[in-house]
């Protein structure tokens, strides 16, 4: 076919890290240690998958990566962000990540807290102010923020986690509600990825919704593989497997068995991959990418 | 003069927790321990000091309150948020605010967390949501977020924190980096609601610079006087005085004494009010507002 999804994916996610790398630069005053930290999260090494779902929907019908860029790496703030206060003591309790000390190991509590915080801020300033000067409407720019603050807040990602929490330790965890968990914690923000990129890039009512679909079935296949991932390890994840386990934590594959989830997985790869299946070849990197996430080292 | 401005404070306050109160609703279902949570400190009676002034300066430029609400209250969710995250035991370690319980002592940290996440999230939603709805043109919202989401991130609000943060016990505290703290971690909020509301309103360019400066004295004259009511009390901060000292924390009045700190306050007032000096008697409420805030019980 042609399509090297290991090269897409690596010149992707070079474009996404330089245009982060050159968002937070450390100033030499006596304040900087607020940006090393913002810094230090934002540069750690991440997949970059939500902005290259960003970037691959909205190139797909039709826009340029120039005018996705500072949207997709807005989104890839929201997320990190999301990962530094998920690592605080008081929540997972996390000292490593992506095989690297956790933010508030490195920095302290406070600092990490902090940086969290202004990278969520920093990411609406960035739609804002990098949309505008980019050339994307007003009504689009604002449309883009509604997307991503819906699925990050208190409607989406932020409940996701706060009912994360509230399940540990909990018997009688069922099945819907680990879905629904997933669907807010992580699901939310992939599909507003893909959702910003197709607005910003000019899609169609139709192409939208089924983008839509897509990105909805691959959330819940990517959550179920890591899940997977933390009981069997493997050198993605970076951090000590059998975290869940030790918190106590019902998922996925310790409710129905490893084979099921990973059955279940593939099943929701195939049915992200038939969301598309309108879409001419220009649509591969969409499912190519489809497929690589379904295929991650189980 | 007539104007009343015990009147116009609580009945611009009733207006503003009725919306509030109006946005958080808690719903029956399992996960609402976080919307509880946001709900407990939007609703634990603050001044709402950046609301009112985000109406006031709209108003004044012939705005109306039902354009600005939303805004005005999507700022006082940024400011609430900022609140529950510096009452964290990393942080200032606080357990009581406004007379109540912090958000983390009823909560626990990881839901206070959440909470606040979640409220600063949620205020971009509202701005991008409403300010819709609510018939603003869609450059007027992109300008609004701009503003905002300025004055919160890394160059504002959570820089002033972080900068706070990191002048607790040191020596060779200056006076000028205490007021650029304060500018940074009180004052950049303030100017934003000042300057959100007139945009609103319609403000012309140079009624708008007018305005920020106005904002501009008034933050950093409050400023000044909660550090001196943090040390001869009083019963409006609502928590132990002192606190301050015990954290070994620089504040203008440990550096210039008591008496010159609330000379410099009343100058700084004074200064607030005569950048109105080129409008007639539709900025009252403004004027008012400056001295109603300068005169806070010492």
């Amino acid at each position: 076919m042609g399509f090297d999804i290991e090269l897409y994916l690596s010149t992707r996610k070079k474009i996404i890290d330089k245009k982060l790398s050159e968002l937070i630069l450390v100033s030499a005053e006596s304040m900087s240690r607020l940006k090393e930290s913002m810094r230090y999260s934002i540069l750690a090494g991440g997949k970059r998958l939500r902005p290259i779902l960003c970037l691959a929907a909205g190139e797909f019908v039709g826009g340029t990566i120039e005018k996705i860029l500072p949207i997709s790496c807005a989104i890839e703030m929201i997320h990190t962000y999301s990962l530094i206060h998920d690592d605080l003591p008081s929540m997972d309790d996390d000292s490593m990540r992506r095989g690297m000390p956790t933010n508030h190991s490195v920095f302290g509590e406070a600092v990490a807290i902090l940086a969290g915080d202004a990278l969520l801020t920093d990411a609406f300033l960035m739609v804002a102010s990098e949309g505008i000067s980019n050339g994307l409407s007003p009504s689009l720019v604002v449309e883009v923020i509604r997307d991503i603050s819906k699925a990050a807040g208190s409607q989406g990602m932020v409940m996701g986690q706060a009912l994360d929490l509230a399940l540990e330790g909990k018997e009688e965890v069922t099945l819907e509600l680990i879905e629904e968990m997933h669907s807010l914690k992580t699901g939310a923000l992939i599909q507003a990825s893909v959702v910003s990129g197709a607005r910003i890039g000019g899609a169609t009512d139709s192409q939208l919704s089924q983008l839509r679909q897509y990105a909805r079935f691959l959330g819940l296949s990517f959550q179920i593989i890591d899940d997977v991932l933390d009981i069997e390890g493997g050198s993605e994840i970076g951090k000590a497997r059998g975290a869940d386990a030790r918190r106590k934590k019902a998922t996925y594959p310790t409710l129905v068995g490893i084979k099921k989830a990973k059955e279940t997985a593939q099943k929701l790869t195939e049915e992200a991959i038939f969301a598309l299946k309108d879409f001419d070849e220009k649509a591969e990197p969409l499912r190519q990418l489809a497929y690589y996430l379904g295929a991650r080292k189980y």
